[in-house]
């Protein structure tokens, strides 16, 4: 069974990240289409745990349901997952937004409404002025996405990691609670 | 369900090795063929941990997918386990490559491809000049493989270890980054 | 699924010792045919652990495959246990050889086999000048196995143990490097 | 005894941590002249383990030795501890530094000496091409030191956390190896 | 304070083994003239553990008490180790016994009374028909103090253990109760 | 109390190690003459175990004694450590050695001396046939000690470990028992 809806958009659901999520997360995770932007390291099944609460941190499942899932599927769960959103810090510092779509559904605007949804989300919970989020220098959908819901970009971190063959700048971008009101 | 796909090359995958890979791989080490070149202890099911994530270690499966599975194969799950590669201490020192197929495959180029695809990986992934490979004075195939990769031999352990009825040298071998680059 | 094939005679396959082989390892252990003989312990299945690793130890499952088996049984998986090996404290003295079978495949020369195998992997695997091996004065189908393999008698410890009614002497066999040289 | 030298300059030293050092450690930590400017949690003796080596940070004692360290001292375990220094994430990315000093001895060029051996430490034990640092804006001595040791402000992470009855932005610093190199 | 007296002959006691007695007993097994003899392992004290009771294990020290252990020496306390004796086994088979000296004691008979004194506490305590000892070929001392006993040379397991710089064989030897009884 | 004498040459002693010496490993093992050539990372005093028996692994205390310590002393516990040596993975593989001593004694011959004693000890305690060590390219001393010693140097793996500020190769050294008796 999917896990629990927190948010739906025009097109997109956030749901809770349950444990018949990992092998999902985890193909996701080792593909090198997201593996690499990411900077993410190897992880089998077995090392992927939801099962314990990571202080702090909210995990939310992108989905598509209902017809938006395919042809012929109606009910709650006919649900497709096709990323992921993570909140982290949130217990004692800016929240930092991270965030990836399986590589089928890249172009189609489907992570601009999941991260809108995601700040929403963190905005309505949790007493802070601002949200973070950052991307590898190279990775540019990452940053256009940013970029297209109003974050500022605040600094760059140089030769922050070695990521896909290169040491990479990681771009901090910030957006403050009254900058996504005005948007919003 | 098999592991998640971590990089592909013309005909062998390397995926995850998941928990569902145990006996594989515990059938594979206890088989003289694989286990006297190697060097390897007997081990039986339970003593194979793939759960436990082991610092500076990743473990991959060498696979054979869709069409070269078998016959009337097409979907990812599609796949046929037909070895292993593992990089080690990727955390403090130059990465060592250990590697083995089943003895039905040999002679076929699969090792070379799968062990080819492990160096692109390690040198994308990790921000190290060389990696290392060693094998036994004895393993003439293995040899072969880290020689047609354009692996150097640096240096040769002299009675290094007692395999296979005798002390056999351990030959050792090296590749920088610049000579992969020169190669690929 | 039975455990992996560790090395093969003509007749008997020697596997690695898996969880699903306890109940058999149990059971003809509790047999009095068995158990007296060997002078060894009851023990109930919680009681016998085949997946800590014991240091020092290989446990080896003796089995008939495919055909010898029994009749219709052609794959891998077509495997009967028949018996067990042990070779004890290779890690820092002379190896110490276990075995027995169950009774209904006694006098057929399996066990003659199966202790061959286990001398080659010894000597195959490990850096040692002599196997031994005891049975007590009473255990003659175990001290004619040995003498038939080459093995010397090297002493007997009187009055070694309670064993079946009676204090029982434990001769003592040892086997060279190459004494098996000579033999094999 | 004090812990081991691992680094000297004209006046100051830099020392492991060990469980003697604990009391002083908590009381810095929880003294408001540098609890607020650091955001810090206040913590208490049993909270602060130093026996368990955390993954990927080294923690260095700054102490003053011998004859800085007052009149009449003069061997090795005359010394007296006057702040802290930490390098964290040296694993898998830039590593970053933390740092304070008891308000006593500030003004008189300790940190800034004391900062420059952690950054000769790191460089000459880690292959990183950079170390970063953060310090909240109203944190003038600290920013004041990483701007005299040459570091680059490379952004600003605005709303960063609520410290010191604000919410402050927290300021971003970088040094690339060949930065240090040329300054040192 | 000193172990309990367990037993006392003309001129030697034997008493338990406390924590106190590590180091003694660390020093000991360390020293050459003692650890090559025996084939020991070398331990640091803190692997020596006293406080563990092993099954079937008895432990005892050789010492010298009041006037024997040297001038100006009389009440209980006054006693000085000189070696130590083990029984081990004493559960389900044969008891086998240990023992050695310190090298300024050797040849002057404390060695045999002690081993004596254990060979009464065994058959008074354990309702066993032997006792065993074994001794490598090249300690002639060890089975010197044997033989004067009436222990009969029961066999030799050849190649047993490399101790000393070559594979030595274990020379086995045993003492029934009626024989001691003959003898005592 | 120091620990136990295991072995002594002309001038030096090695002793086990025992939970007193960790300050002066750990102070040694910070100490950046001792450090860097090594590559050893830094460990306070709580992450030093001398207590856990490492499988396979032998560690002994270089020391100077009695008049050797300094003036005055004469009596066994008149010990000054000035290194350590250590002897690893004597399981299953050659086993490789390590070894320092403190700045203060360099230039002395110590080290040879030390190291010799250790060769003795792991050949007359260990069924090996050859030792190996190695020394990274830039350590001049540890280098030349091994080749006083009758080491040959069996290879060198490039750019082994990052050291002292640069990717060090590791020149590896090996010592067959024949040549060890020729020189001796």
């Amino acid at each position: 069974m999917p896990g629990a809806r927190v948010s739906s958009g025009d097109r997109v659901t956030l749901r809770t990240v349950e444990a018949e999520d990992v092998p999902f997360l985890q193909r996701a995770g080792a593909n090198p289409a997201i593996r690499y932007p990411l900077g993410a390291r190897l992880r089998n099944r077995e090392a992927i745990d939801v099962s314990e609460e990571e202080a702090g941190t909210d995990r939310l499942l992108v989905c598509l349901d209902g017809e938006d899932a395919g042809p012929g599927r109606a009910d709650e769960d006919d649900t497709r997952p096709i990323g992921a959103v993570s909140v982290e810090c949130v217990d004692y510092r800016r929240p930092e937004l991270g965030y990836w779509l399986v590589p089928a559904v890249h172009g189609q605007g489907y992570g601009t409404e999941a991260v809108g949804l995601a700040i929403d989300y963190v905005f309505r919970s949790y007493d802070k002025p601002a949200v973070g989020a950052g991307a590898f220098d190279h990775n540019d959908a990452s940053r256009g996405l940013l970029e297209s819901l109003g974050f500022t970009e605040e600094g760059r971190r140089r030769k922050f990691m070695f990521v896909d063959g290169a040491h990479r700048d990681m771009v901090q971008y910030g957006l403050l609670r009254e900058e996504w009101v005005d948007e919003g």
